[in-house]
């Protein structure tokens, strides 16, 4: 980040008044860039007790299983991108049941929200950035396939709350403690 | 948005190859700027049952009550940056317990993240952005006097559920209907 949306000058980081933290403000009109975290918003779609997943045809993780999720877009809330997601990775409807996980990736500035999802029927296919779209009950899922810790995670506590008939939100964080997506640590705050 | 961030060009708003929606794009580097919500994160700081509220020195909503909670920064949780903010606001050490309501505001682009969290101990203060902080009980809320919708409905929330003893989460949008706070509608995802 070098130039200033509104005026195209220069930018310089420092702290503004009355703020605690380095900024990218601009020389010229002083407008300040902040900079957040973005979501990442996507559903764990039911279907009789298995889960549908999305074999990746993009990077990164290519050709590796995932649920439906993406980054959250402005004029739609959380639940309603979790569905949007499922519509383009697997052209599947479904209906938004509830907020299952929550966990911040702090090392990328990202929060997933995992929504439980009931899929509406069974007319699903494969979006252009799927490979393939397939149902998985607990016994048949890719674990060792996965693209990601959070999707395993997720996964990992959606069927053991199905076992136990109890489904319950987790929430925390998940850091990666080295370029090895398989060194991360999880910190749960609840349960 | 007019200039490219990464080289000063002018932008052109249009749908990249491979995306369903207009984007700034840079028309020299070719840099897509994305626009996506942010999270507001904040806590509902107990003590023996009472809540700790701030009134708010600064607009919006000047002189009125609300709950420690500000924009989630980068390199920080969500629960980590609810935390921050009652040091902030309150100068209130605060273990967070779990989170307890998300309600996205779609007509600002704003996903509210509300955690409880119980006080470390009584010596909170106000800071920059407070005019006074104050414990209160159920039956001693300025009802009248809070800054958001978004926090009256999740204090209704915590007090319902502090009468029944079980705290469960909500999750949903609320929307504001027009430019009076006032005419808002909530809708709940769970319970």
């Amino acid at each position: 980040m070098k130039f200033c949306m509104q005026c195209g000058a220069a930018l310089t980081l420092l702290v503004p008044d009355g703020d605690n933290r380095p900024r990218h403000v601009c020389g010229s009109c002083g407008f300040i860039h902040y900079q957040n975290p973005k979501i990442v918003t996507g559903v764990i779609p039911e279907w009789e007790g298995r889960v549908l997943l999305c074999r990746r045809a993009i990077e990164p993780r290519q050709g590796l299983w995932t649920l439906p999720a993406g980054f959250m877009e402005n004029g739609e809330s959380s639940h309603e991108g979790a569905a949007r997601e499922a519509m383009e990775e697997a052209n599947a409807r479904i209906d938004i049941i509830g907020l299952y996980t929550l966990f911040n990736l702090t090392h990328i500035n990202q929060v997933y929200m995992l929504y439980r999802g009931q899929l509406v029927d069974l007319d699903f296919a494969p979006g252009e950035e799927s490979l393939e779209v397939a149902l998985f009950a607990r016994d048949e899922m890719p674990w060792e396939d996965l693209a990601f810790q959070v999707v395993r995670e997720t996964l990992n506590f959606y069927f053991q709350d199905q076992a136990s008939g109890n489904f319950v939100l987790r929430s925390g964080t998940i850091d990666r403690n080295s370029e090895d997506q398989r060194n991360y640590r999880m910190r749960l705050l609840e349960g």
